[in-house]
């Protein structure tokens, strides 16, 4: 059992909890708690290793039995060390490293989310979470969004990291990508998404909460959308206008 | 200027910023920032006071005036005093103490929100913002709900409050409310929402993070509504499953 912060594992546990730099550089990141362990393993994700501590549930300990059948190493800490390395005030008693990797990008595509400026990571991790339920088959990160593997990202995501192409890209390599596409940028000044047409291939931009989309994206849009609103409201939620504008898509399409 | 964390003024914003118990036995809350204390004023919402520190920005000490045309009490704190009492980690320097009033429930409804145990502030703040924008006339909290006058749900209803009767209730008074409309329950097993005529009269029932909707919201509802989803995704964060169908609601009706 590891009982000391000191640990290499722990300290690097420590690091990939930080800045989008240590995980970068370690090629890793970390999930934590029994839900999204779960949805690594069962899209068979690669693990480095896993901890646990004795607070874990029993389904949680069944977990562990599973992965070490799948041959992947997993200690048992402390509990004062768990506690140290949790983000969240209940820590569910396990968490692992995993590779940092993406699942690749279809060749036709036709449903692509780009988040643009999105610096909350509840709102970046809703947005995946949407993404994932509405039938985006990629999402392009541009370099001013925050990192898609930041702790609090992925536990909003639920899971749609495992599921998603998720790809952090300059805008020159978004252009590439979405050349064939319709470009459409969410902003309140563009015509009503239910009297637009949302059926043709196309990527969807969602602008940052506080100043809106960046002037790269504004030059990438072909056209902008709005969600129609009452009420003299300023504005929604970036991860709920980017949520309501993918089901309009799924909705046209179904 | 107040310099004392133990001035009494003081202590009543800190304790209004704690537990609803506070807030009710004080017939008060607080909001912080120079947007929601603006939308405040120009609702014309009671104020009882307001304070502010030398951080505060241009358009920050404009409000300050204006309010003291208003007749508003405002005085200057130390910026540690601030400090102490902001929920955010960059204070905006401007706070200030309303009076806990509900706007009037219109007599003929045709579009309610009731988010049943919805247990996290932000979800809450997010659907009371979605549903202002969304045309919701009323907003009625069964028990089991968060407080809605909590600092964290006021921070993402950003002005909903102001504009939204936002009303606490048992689930006798719901039902009384709500007999002449059809009552709506976000399930997944439901059928789609695209599907479902939602012209008519309607309450929408939106259920929690953790476990749905609760066993008197079952018994209140009517029939169920779900939003279609791809991709083997179990569910929406409730703050957007709630944003989707209340923009569905709006878009039927349009």
């Amino acid at each position: 059992m590891i009982t000391s912060s000191q640990n290499p594992k722990i300290k690097l546990v420590r690091a990939l909890l930080g800045r989008p730099k240590e995980r970068r550089d370690a090629g890793a990141f970390v999930v934590e708690g029994v839900r999204l362990v779960d949805e690594a393993a069962k899209s068979n994700w690669e693990f480095q290793f896993a901890f646990y501590d004795d607070s874990l549930s029993e389904r949680g300990k069944l977990q562990v039995e599973d992965l070490r059948v799948k041959g992947v190493e997993v200690e048992e800490v402390s509990a004062a060390v768990m506690k140290s390395l949790s983000e969240t005030e209940t820590p569910q008693g396990i968490l692992a490293v995993l590779k940092l990797a993406q699942l690749p990008i279809p060749d036709l595509l036709n449903f692509v989310l780009i988040p643009d400026l999105i610096r909350e990571p509840g709102n970046l991790g809703t947005l995946l979470r949407s993404a994932a339920a509405a039938g985006v088959q990629a999402v392009f990160l541009p370099p001013e969004t925050t990192d898609a593997f930041a702790p609090k990202v992925l536990r909003a995501g639920m899971g749609a990291h495992f599921r998603l192409p998720i790809h952090a890209m300059s805008w020159d390599e978004i252009h590439e990508y979405t050349k064939s596409l319709q470009i459409f940028l969410a902003d309140m000044d563009g015509p009503s998404c239910w009297e637009t047409d949302l059926r043709q291939p196309l990527a969807l931009i969602i602008g940052g909460e506080a100043g809106g989309a960046s002037e790269s994206a504004q030059k990438l849009a072909n056209q902008k959308i709005s969600i129609p609103m009452l009420g003299n409201v300023e504005s929604l939620n970036a991860g709920v206008a980017g949520s309501v504008l993918m089901f309009e898509v799924l909705r046209q399409r179904s």
